[in-house]
């Protein structure tokens, strides 16, 4: 056995480094697996870590299909719920939109927690090389071989050599910022509001998601399980969450809800979080040998659930431009994954915007902004054409790859 | 004979009267006159005035089959061109919205001079009674019996009894004003451009309308006649129409359609006018025994050709509302009308507003802003649902009655 000193890090050699071992990492990592791609996938954050993450619980019909075709797990199909539609609430109505008879498409409700279990007890399963709770991460050599330097859990520093790097590092991606300001475009949008969201010990208050516009503000109410519900309302970005009983709370949403002619059922309140809405955009998604992929490209606002379809999304197209890549040790593939990923990107940019305004209440909204909101509204619903778009949209685009 | 005292007004009894004399009222007149009801219909400008009025040439499927079917005239189908489709052009080319295909309906392009010269004729024809060139115009007795007080042309004053009062006065109705400010709202919005509009001595530039995103703002291609085009482009509200020479404005249009590979034929501008962008609506559009109609209840940007044809689909349901209301004396059909109109006029609302801010440049636009509206139009045009959704709106909803 050779002696190392200290200061030596432990060599390891892949083909494709992976920086995050959050869904869209190990989604990819399996896909690469599948394909006789090896891989390694660090994160900062241990596994205990993601999974307290509560996040997007809304699957896209070809989210679910990839999980469960690609032999990640059809606990998807088991425990989580099948939507054939929404609600869309306002006017002191309420207007279904019927997802599968318009575009014989469904969304599953499965928490993104969940979605990150399967993938990482996948990758266990099949041996995959997932390192989580790491510090110290560097990334270099992204124009030539990338290199990922990191210090391991048990304070071991190791030196990745891999063809190509990913970067699937989230929403504060250290990839990311290692593109030259002059390689890359950042595109930027703050909403003047949050959500407020809570998770509540009570009964399921309706059977499919409600997207609530009312002179309240916004409100959605979303489900978990028979005895856990998510539901969310509109506040001000600064709004301190700590400070709401579960009374304030429940007279807010019940307001918002009831104006079109809903009715909440109760419980307590377990967890209360306020959440940010942005928009952001990296552009290209790629740099030398280097990809970004997920969060570390993109935010949405929360309200289209598009954040955890969008990144699978990624992962799926990327899979296939890295296998093209790793086959001829080529890095053009990658300006092909930027701009096929980029195009649906933007699409979803654009309906997270949509759903986002059409709903909301802007705080320098007029009477006539909102009269015009269910102007709108009322367009999308009364009509098959307006309705179809929207789940089209909702659902993920099937069919349109 | 009998001798009148000069101060004695020239007492004149109608069933319905009508203060405006443009397109709304002379339809409103004609409609009720075939349905044995008789009106008078004022106006402050004379025939030669509003003949000079130059406004959207666009008439929806069902504008033109009102003034065909209803014996106006059949010039607007000799005169005018049918538009079978429109061309979204961004991004860097050039998209059709096709919708004959699409939603079995077209457009067509006749002036509104020309609808209101058809219209003054069609009542001349059939002996309707139309004043122009009135002054010192009055109106009271709104929640009894509406009486209308005005000079007319040759100085004589006049005073209108009627059972019913329509008031068609444009969008600065004086009729609109005389709701107590307890019993309507209005809604208002602004926005922060204009358009530059000309006309130019050339031919066509395109068979159909192209409404052009681009870095360079927003430009819509238009035609009038073989020889003669209209043409707009984006701008401040504050421009100088007179202070752009020619050549100036040719580069601007030719620089906003160029980006998306489109030229113009250039001739000479004979007449360059700046347009206000403005959204107005007063509800209710009944007050006791008076009625609002087109302009005067509300008021919409131009990129969605909506104005005059709003105007129309107006009287056309008042006109039906009105036979009731006459034939019981009974005001309770207007407010009826109201209801009617009003869906439909917040329809209108929102896809204007839609049309514009997916079009035009923000002055405050940001790089995200302007990439997401290329999301969108991409995501409509891509979409046969999205563009369906649109070429509905456009041709007026046609069979959503």
């Amino acid at each position: 056995m050779m002696q190392r000193m200290a200061t030596t890090p432990v060599p390891v050699r892949t083909q494709v480094a992976i920086v995050g071992a959050g869904p869209a990492a190990l989604m990819l990592s399996h896909l690469l697996a599948r394909a006789g791609i090896d891989s390694v996938a660090i994160d900062l954050r241990t596994r205990e870590e993601i999974e307290q993450t509560h996040r997007a619980g809304i699957l896209e019909q070809d989210s679910v299909d990839l999980l469960v075709d690609s032999g990640v797990s059809d606990r998807v199909l088991r425990d989580g719920y099948r939507h054939d539609g929404i609600e869309l609430a306002f006017g002191g109505g309420s207007h279904r939109i019927d997802f599968r008879g318009l575009v014989g498409a469904s969304t599953q409700l499965y928490p993104q927690t969940d979605v990150f279990i399967d993938l990482a007890d996948a990758r266990a399963r099949d041996g995959g090389d997932v390192r989580f709770g790491v510090t110290d991460v560097e990334v270099g050599g992204l124009t030539d071989r990338p290199v990922v330097r990191f210090t391991a859990s048990d304070g071991l520093a190791h030196e990745v050599r891999a063809d190509f790097l990913v970067g699937a590092d989230g929403s504060r991606s250290l990839c990311r910022r290692a593109v030259p300001e002059a390689e890359r475009l950042q595109y930027f949008r703050e909403y003047p509001f949050a959500w407020f969201g809570i998770l509540a010990e009570a009964p399921p208050s309706a059977p499919e998601l409600i997207y609530n516009h009312s002179p309240h503000g916004f409100a959605l109410i979303s489900q978990r399980t028979e005895t856990l519900q998510r539901m969310y309302f509109q506040c001000d970005p600064a709004e301190d969450a700590t400070t709401w009983s579960d009374d304030r709370i429940w007279e807010r949403l019940q307001a918002a809800v009831g104006a079109n002619g809903h009715t909440l059922a109760e419980g307590a309140i377990t967890s209360r979080t306020v959440l940010p809405f942005r928009s952001f955009v990296q552009e290209p998604m790629h740099h030398g040998r280097m990809v970004l992929a997920g969060d570390a490209a993109h935010t949405v606002p929360p309200t289209g659930a598009k954040g955890l379809n969008l990144a699978l999304a990624d992962v799926r197209v990327l899979a296939e431009e890295l296998e093209r890549a790793v086959d001829k040790d080529d890095p053009a593939p990658l300006a092909s994954y930027s701009e096929r990923a980029l195009a649906r990107v933007w699409k979803a940019q654009h309906f997270s915007y949509w759903m986002t305004t059409m709903l909301h209440t802007l705080p320098d909204a007029t009477p006539f902004d909102v009269r015009r909101q269910e102007g709108e509204l009322a367009a999308v619903t009364g009509s098959v054409a307006g309705s179809t778009y929207l789940a089209e949209a909702y659902t993920g685009w099937p069919g349109a790859r």
